[in-house]
């Protein structure tokens, strides 16, 4: 019922959010007496699945009842959570918990349907660091919640080395050497390539994993069935719902699609008191 | 070519996300000797608006020279910006960069498609609340950018008295009336009504401004005749791009739009060196 | 009992407040055992209208009972709120606490003062943006606890038209297009006006609310009469209470007055414990 | 020309006094064209002593010119500072720049009263505690810029023992010997005393300075000459311009007068542009 | 059992340290189900002084049971505290819980062979400003829950006139007149001296502290008997383990040792399950 | 010259460590006239390796002239840098300067220590996650300055099997293959093993790195013979500069130390004016 695996922090970012809506007031309510307290709920309006339950627990208090999981599926009127509450507070927090329940179902609905068009392959969905800014960490929750699963969080996390650092370095082979050199030897090293050429390199460095950049599907399987077992591969550049089970047929281990986190439209919600 | 009205604070948000990506360090640059610099530059992929170069330009520092200004139509192999920097720096800045840059500059062009659309009636097309938590003021600005106004900034700015409200106050009069008594004489009352009825007493009560909530083109289009000059009429509730022509052609002053801001697909860039 | 409408934030204005005085530790008090609890009550020393009683509330934990709301009169002795504390976080608190009942307090007692010598005239007493920096959601609070209403709360939530602003547009009348034209349709313009012919044209080109600088109270009253009706009317300028009857009668919606925020003597209290 | 000891941090506040009031931006400004220059002064509107110029300079940027330094005497006319800034900039800094300067400059004018009233006899004029929340710092640099002197700055540097903490070690004289015994070597210990019976003990049990507490200058001057050299005596309770001669010509030390910070009317000034 | 003086603001710090620590989330943990609860306890390992239980408990939360206070001794299987937790959460705070209480309890523990060591003698051991950066409030407490006293907190809390203050000022004569004219009663000058002429003249000028930097035991002896009463005399530079005693015994009143914050080895502690 | 790779966020950690040592304000330095400035240089005053010179530039600004690198080998009287400051300015950032210096550099000349007596074995050197709070990834980057390795940097970023998670999972099996399921691609999977028979099914269940706790180097050279090539593997307990060569001898290919970071003592630097 709860943001798993607990990103630590998260309050924070739903305080500032609160904030930057209310700063110094809500004054359509303050013209209401303190002290009535009503029912609310919130229901889906769509067909997806929901993302972010607890901040909408957080957000509404001791009272709330949280009646579906984050990454469970809903439809039009399924009620996602209810409570009791001072009516001033509830409007207060109304369109902040939307907003952020919206966003995130809406990214992990999307990612749902990646998840299942690529069913059968041995391919994982997982995303990009194209994220909104500030919401990265909630993001990516939202895309294991929608059966995705995550990339780095960020540059911090793992070794992505790219054509600028290849050139910096002279070679690929150079290029892994001075870098698993000096990193840590629990972080991996993935080697973006263009061309199936790159790949042979990248193996011979001993990659952990290579990135397969918009290269057609056949080419990529025929690196694949190459190279099985030497290093994972991961198929990218402009991912999209049509293309990606051609992709995943390929036989590669992880498509990484980063309109799940830069375009997901959201999933609609609504408040209603009673 | 700077943001405008200058959004105080908006370093810091840069900041933090800058602070999302990198955290503890770039591992992959680490292994690159320091020194080196690039010329780069930021191309768009795709036709729109572009909104955020201020935030590349802070970003990337102070050889950067911006090519377009916020609000300027792109095209794909429209140059955006450019400059020298070292290269580890860059790399660490671009996907922080980009990711502002896509996002609200796919803000902008959403927003340019609604005025597009309703171009020859007199509707403005606003924002709503409905934005990303913490992207608030810069999603705001992107709308401007892309010729649409802005709606309240929060509960803090404008009163808009709904169901809700009203039930509390007893009648829409007694809303206005006591709300009017507490508020600043600086603010306008704004009533939410889903029937003609409520028109007739939001009028009466002295309304500025009332939002016709997912009422028919007809409808509104006889409302805005009755009331003519006696308040602004805003439309608001699931408008797209297929209704908002009609729902102008009514005579409202204003059109709301959800999806501007909760449901924009961003706009591709890409960052080059050469 | 409790500040309202809830200025969001203000719990972390007393918690900063506190670390100013406590900083690296209560020296005193370190050297006296821990674990003894202490009565102790807060009470007026003069007359006037309490403000701040929930930061008092707040500081002193949760045995604390209120037994005055903000906004009540109290005269030397009325007892404020009274609780039972560890004596070491008694004595830590005690200052800052008071050091907010007694600046609030101080700014409410002089707008009632204002508010009642006003009384018969439809004037209301607003407050401005002459505030002690830091301090201007909590001592705009306390002007309404007073009797007062408030102005706009900074440079976001209204427009306010001065001379240098005219100057840049060319005219009155082109300065509230040009303004109209840009800013939210829920947002008022006030015009400052030195002189009666510049109200002529700004009620011509439109403005909400007219602010009338220094003038005499007889050229007020002309003015007011002239367009009464056609916007709303404000008074501003060095108001005093012995020169604020005389301006209410003019006829003038609202006086704003500097001095109730940046020149209120503070109201005395005192902590006692027993 | 500068604050000084320069509080550490003070541009913090002046960030935060300034988002305070422009937060989502300065709408009014929003309309005008970016890039028109100004030149603007301030001037003082009354006589008293300045303080607060550094901030003044901080926020209208590098071309500023200070023409008078904290603690200078100004009278109406008196120009402060001058430059040259966007003309939208300037306006938006305006406000919170004057809001300092009118806060700081009337205390630092209240203080250089009490100053020259005990002028001849051997007090100084301290400040207290009785501080605007989260204005300490810059309010005691202000009271010293007016010629008085700072007490302690808050509970973590320097002891005053008062009734209550005496009550809970037993005596005067164990509260010393505790207290002197926990703290550091470099603490001073202050005693207050209600009665001069105190006094006698607070001087043997070796307290380094003494409050007096709101004792006849009769009283306070017997203590004095009885106690002479023993001890640093400081006059406290209530004490006004009125009173103040008196009570220095009592031979104390030092007079804390409350009122500095918390009910010193503000100072006028304000901006032009010419 | 608890932090004492509560040093305001330790909260944040160990949020801070958690947040280092965790970041985007423990990935660990993350594959583990929620809801299992253990058993927990925290043991020492080696022999010295407790400290930072408070710490401990406040990460592992309410169920926590303290056995030791700060202060006391412990040796290999000392049981310092235990509760029951959520493994997941367990293991997510348990090093951050360990690095607080290994690196206090470290602190504590050298403070205690200090204190041991100078047992008899009427010197105080105290600690200095060479504490590691943003520890110095819970390294200062660790030192006097090892027995220790504590010098000044920082710049503000103390005036310490060193070589270059008095090249400044022309003499130490002219050093501590200005000093004393301009800071408040209540702090005391502390002066460093490296000969004993030095201290002469310090005594003349009204020192209240000495502080005697580098000299031999028997010169610091010589100084002391000669300026007994005088004011206090505090030994300083490189003092050891090997040294401290000598130097106590030659009568100084305080003897500061750097050693105990910036290179105390720590105590070790293990958490462990059951 | 500078700290690499650059910790974001490491100027805002200086900030609020000068800020603990000035808060209110450096009340020695007060008394000095402004504007009198001085030479100064910082000299290591023992033998080792210098960490934190990029901070040292940072706090005494522009004019520092850094003469060693972070990582360079100093001895007594080598001189780090130096520069021309206000002399107060200097004094007040001299203390929070050494002590970031001292400490690093501590941490930097312990770990070149280590690394010099492993010299000629194939293993690496690395630090754990017994940091002091707030201080890792400055004391991480120090490990590395002094030649070490930094193994994960927290929670966040490899994963860490231990006893109580192969607990929670029922076999070491089905942890490694639940936790693979569900983390990124990019991150290894450590197992901790005490014994070998626990290092035989770690390596069947596919880990990446094995971590070898407090076996005997006789049992890691046979575990290391019998698993070459199919892990890393990593010694790790209490590894002093006594044992740490014969572990290393063992054949594995890391050995952490949490000494490195938890107890090494400070090396000394000091400031003089010239």
């Amino acid at each position: 019922m709860w943001l798993e695996p607990r990103p630590f922090g998260w309050e924070d970012h739903v305080k500032a959010a609160l904030h930057e809506d209310v700063f110094s007031g809500d004054i359509t309510s303050s013209a209401i007496p303190e002290g009535r307290f009503v029912n609310w709920y919130i229901e889906a309006q769509a067909t997806g699945v929901a993302c972010g339950v607890g901040i909408v627990s957080h957000l509404f208090g001791e009272t709330t009842e949280c009646l579906v999981s984050d990454g469970a599926p809903v439809g039009p009127g399924t009620m996602i959570a209810r409570g009791c509450l001072e009516g001033n507070r509830a409007l207060q927090v109304e369109r902040t918990a939307l907003n952020y329940l919206m966003m995130l179902s809406g990214v992990s609905t999307l990612t749902s349907h990646f998840v299942a068009t690529v069913k059968g392959t041995k391919a994982k969905v997982v995303d990009t660091r194209k994220t909104v800014p500030l919401m990265r960490h909630l993001q990516k929750y939202a895309v294991r919640c929608g059966g995705g699963h995550s990339h780095r969080m960020g540059l911090y996390d793992a070794v992505m080395i790219k054509d600028n650092h290849i050139r910096a370095h002279g070679s690929i082979e150079s290029a892994v050497k001075a870098t698993r050199d000096k990193i840590s030897h629990l972080y991996k090293i993935e080697i973006e390539c263009d061309h199936p050429e790159q790949v042979s390199e990248a193996v011979a460095a001993g990659a952990d994993v290579i990135l397969l950049d918009n290269m057609l599907p056949a080419v990529m399987a025929e690196v694949v069935e190459t190279y099985q077992g030497k290093a994972l591969f991961e198929a990218s550049g402009g991912v999209s719902l049509s293309t990606v089970r051609a992709i995943a047929e390929s036989g590669v281990d992880v498509v990484s699609v980063g309109a799940l986190t830069h375009s997901a439209p959201s999933l609609s919600f609504h408040l209603e008191l009673n």
